[in-house]
């Protein structure tokens, strides 16, 4: 049995949470964002006043916030994490941001006796419930060593990358990927609809060849079935690939697609769809060419 | 025993002709272009002076050859396939050409009482050799239904996705998503390194997530180990996203990020790179970045 701190109790962290309450583990949460959910509480969650009072209590502190913005203010801000930790403590950023700020973050940690994990998820709320989360870690060994127990309740799929900022920057890469191949997907199909091809049938020629891919496979069906419900919203993949254009721009790296692909997505928020799946990254590639991939071909 | 014309006997159609050979098949080759090889020869193909002249010999006339002006030159030229073919035979073309060309070949063909089906394949030189190509037809089901017992002798994942022109369609779809999924690894492989993290281990974190893919499992690993002989040369892929790009124009279809991942092998060319594998297009990222994904992290 661990206390374990846990702030950002959102669509993302609670069904987390629930699972390390499911193994036993006790559970410290802040009411100084919002309450604690009710439930949470029937459940045994002890409710402190501030992410200092939690990190007080607690041996391991998981952190599962929106942005870098709010993991700064929870670690370094008044009556913040940083204030309360215990000596030997580590703190678990599970959230996703930058990988440049999540350096300095660790640097900053440490230098109060604490550990540090960047630790951000891939799944997304269904990856969530089902604990079958993918996980990728950047920091010390022996921190890792000591929560990976924690891990293993939340995810499935956990790798130790490498030192701190490696985690939140695999968690970059990912989704630069992801959302390129959306976008490949997205073309290929437009074009083959515009030249008059049945996109379903030429999405089922290509897989299993170079061409396939998890995206072919789960995107390419819903930009032919239309069903862009998410799934993973547009506004959360623009965050992401925001941090990678900030951090290309920092680091010396041109990301001459990546920046094509939001530029996508912008188009697509303008057209009312921050709240679409990511898939729907084609609309504004129909947008352009004034015909959809499910239309009927010519 | 069907008698078949087979016109282009190079790197990718020599291999695939003598599996037609070695089932009993009786080839006719044209020494217009250039001689026949000796080999071939022995091994039982029939030479003649011209397209015309194999044309008249066969109930199956197969074309593999470079590019679009190649198979019009081969089919309406002087002395070409279609002054010679008999009624009722089929002209399979398995090049990669134009699909618009190609609705208006097939056309002309029928116009002169034969059956036209376009066939491109992808797999290259390893898939011809090994009978192992992905074949996709566009063309009238009869047509392939005649011919589908040859396809099976050099070819295993073998689609009719439509009609006439459904088939280049597809390929050029494959050659989309394929460029672009080498520019979406490239990105996040070189922002990894960049951002201090070892590539390699970012490639493995991201197998069996959203991220995988045919080209993260195999080109991914050539940007790592540097293996940058083809496989298939940029020089190839820029012919096909020309056909791309050039049909898009025609079809009014942006394709926003294939004009980019064009762009990076035009410049992989410039610095010498027209035979390097098409995982290559990660050096002209690299070149913009000044860093390379392989260099040691910081």
């Amino acid at each position: 049995m661990t206390d374990i701190g846990f702030i950002g109790l959102g669509i993302m962290g609670r069904p987390m949470a629930e699972h390390l309450i499911a193994a036993g583990h006790r559970l410290h949460a802040s009411r100084h964002h919002k309450p604690v959910a009710p439930e949470l509480i029937e459940k045994g969650v002890a409710v402190h006043a501030t992410p200092k009072a939690v990190a007080a209590a607690s041996e391991v502190v998981i952190l599962m916030l929106p942005d870098t913005p709010d993991v700064e203010a929870v670690l370094f801000g008044a009556d913040g994490v940083a204030d309360g930790l215990k000596a030997g403590a580590v703190v678990v950023d599970m959230s996703s941001i930058s990988p440049m700020a999540t350096k300095d973050f660790a640097r900053r940690i440490e230098e109060r006796g604490a550990s540090y994990l960047d630790a951000p998820v891939s799944g997304g709320e269904v990856g969530a419930k089902a604990a079958s989360l993918t996980i990728m870690v950047g920091g010390p060994e022996a921190a890792f060593d000591r929560v990976k127990g924690l891990f293993a309740l939340m995810g499935k799929n956990i790798t130790l990358v490498g030192g701190n900022g490696d985690g939140q920057t695999t968690k970059v890469a990912n989704q630069i990927i992801v959302a390129l191949t959306i976008a490949a997907v997205g073309e290929a199909l437009l074009f083959a609809s515009k030249a008059g091809a049945d996109p379903a049938k030429v999405r089922q020629a290509l897989m299993g060849g170079f061409a396939s891919s998890r995206i072919l496979e789960v995107h390419g069906e819903r930009m032919i079935k239309r069903t862009f419900d998410p799934g993973f919203r547009i506004a959360l993949h623009q965050k992401d690939l925001n941090l990678a254009l900030q951090s290309g721009r920092a680091l010396g790296v041109a990301l001459p697609n990546t920046a094509t692909a939001q530029e996508l997505f912008n188009a697509c928020v303008a057209h009312g769809g921050a709240g679409w799946d990511h898939s729907a990254m084609v609309r504004a590639l129909e947008l352009l060419a004034g015909h959809a991939v499910a239309e009927t071909p010519r």
